[in-house]
């Protein structure tokens, strides 16, 4: 089999780090409003700028500047807005700091199967966070994609000459790890991490009534394989 | 064959934006330095960026946040910087502006040739252009990566069964579209664009030694691939 490991919050963590940068913002601009307004117009703009910038560090600094400027009407320092900026190479610049267990988990499951980074986001950043990860000697094939979609691992697995029903997807996304991937006739295996990012919660109706197996850690891994495959 | 094709600035304009909007923000910090500073401090900034950064328009617009604040010792105004945004939210929109006789050159090659697409940049923003430019169908693949080296074509012909001697690809960019490319066994066609990013300008020694064809005009291409295959 094939397995597809996503990447941020599967293998290490991501999503903590943007909702640590968020709090900071929210401090800044602290003089302007209230920590949960500041956090809503910054979501606010981060929605209307996603079909423009698409996902990542870069586009999120770009919203926390178009966000303090609006937030404080125009008033904020640019002492300020080059914090904003330090925040923004602080995440870029951070190693990935893996997910507990990981090393063991490719070890385990690489032995028995291929394996597959499918990670979406700014390729830059994404390819600079496998080679810092160490692990990319774990994997057959390494992709960067722009959306996780049905269209997208159809193409994907195509290419690689990966028959949907020899895949598998693990991740902590559940519209984009494992659903798409069961449309395709391929399966999922979802991982929560302990925060998800607004854009990626799933419809709860959906949510609720997918198929899909639910592991409570990535270390449950090798030995849910071992008996699921 | 197969005949890879780079996109900014061989199927369409891109650098002329770049270069206009580096104009535009030269007049706005044309209170604190003449336009030849302004131009030299943006672009250490973009090339000091560059690792963390990568490609593309989002990295241009950080960087210009960044010189405007640096250049003006923290001076310039808000609405200056909401400019600033606004440059980028304008090359980030701008249709793909095809150059003269594309569509016919992609007909007449790709009767006789399987297309690809090799360009190299923000992956949102490039899979935008390609959409936007109405040329995909042309295309029997598409991929955009993140630095045109010899290891990425020689990866990226490997995954799509391409052998080098089967492959010719066509770019304004000596060192990212043609001299790699021959360095792994394949040919390039050199077409120079009007303007050429400061980045992408090849050692001379090098530039002056190869041994590419360089045509004057992407027009050219069916007839002399017809007689140079």
């Amino acid at each position: 089999m094939i397995i597809g490991f996503d990447a941020d919050d599967t293998l290490w963590h991501n999503e903590d780090g943007f909702q640590a940068t968020a709090r900071t913002f929210e401090n800044l601009l602290g003089a302007w409003a209230d920590p949960d307004e500041v956090g809503d117009r910054l979501f606010t703009i981060e929605k209307r700028n996603m079909g423009r910038y698409g996902y990542g560090v870069k586009a999120f600094t770009l919203s926390m500047i178009e966000a303090a400027i609006d937030i404080s009407d125009g008033h904020i320092d640019t002492v300020h807005l080059q914090t904003i900026i330090e925040l923004g190479h602080h995440l870029l610049d951070r190693p990935a700091e893996l997910i507990d267990g990981v090393v063991d988990v490719l070890d385990a499951v690489g032995s028995e199967h291929s394996l597959m980074i499918i990670t979406k986001g700014d390729l830059y950043h994404q390819l600079a966070r496998i080679d810092s990860s160490g692990l990319k000697g774990h994997f057959w094939r390494t992709e960067v994609v722009a959306h996780k979609d049905p269209g997208t691992y159809r193409e994907l697995l195509g290419l690689h000459g990966v028959l949907p029903r020899e895949f598998v997807m693990v991740g902590n996304s559940l519209p984009s790890d494992v659903l798409p991937v069961i449309e395709i006739g391929g399966r999922g295996i979802h991982i929560p991490y302990h925060v998800t990012w607004a854009m990626e919660h799933a419809d709860p109706a959906v949510a609720d009534n997918h198929q899909a197996p639910t592991l409570g850690a990535l270390h449950e891994l090798p030995d849910f394989l071992a008996d699921w495959l």
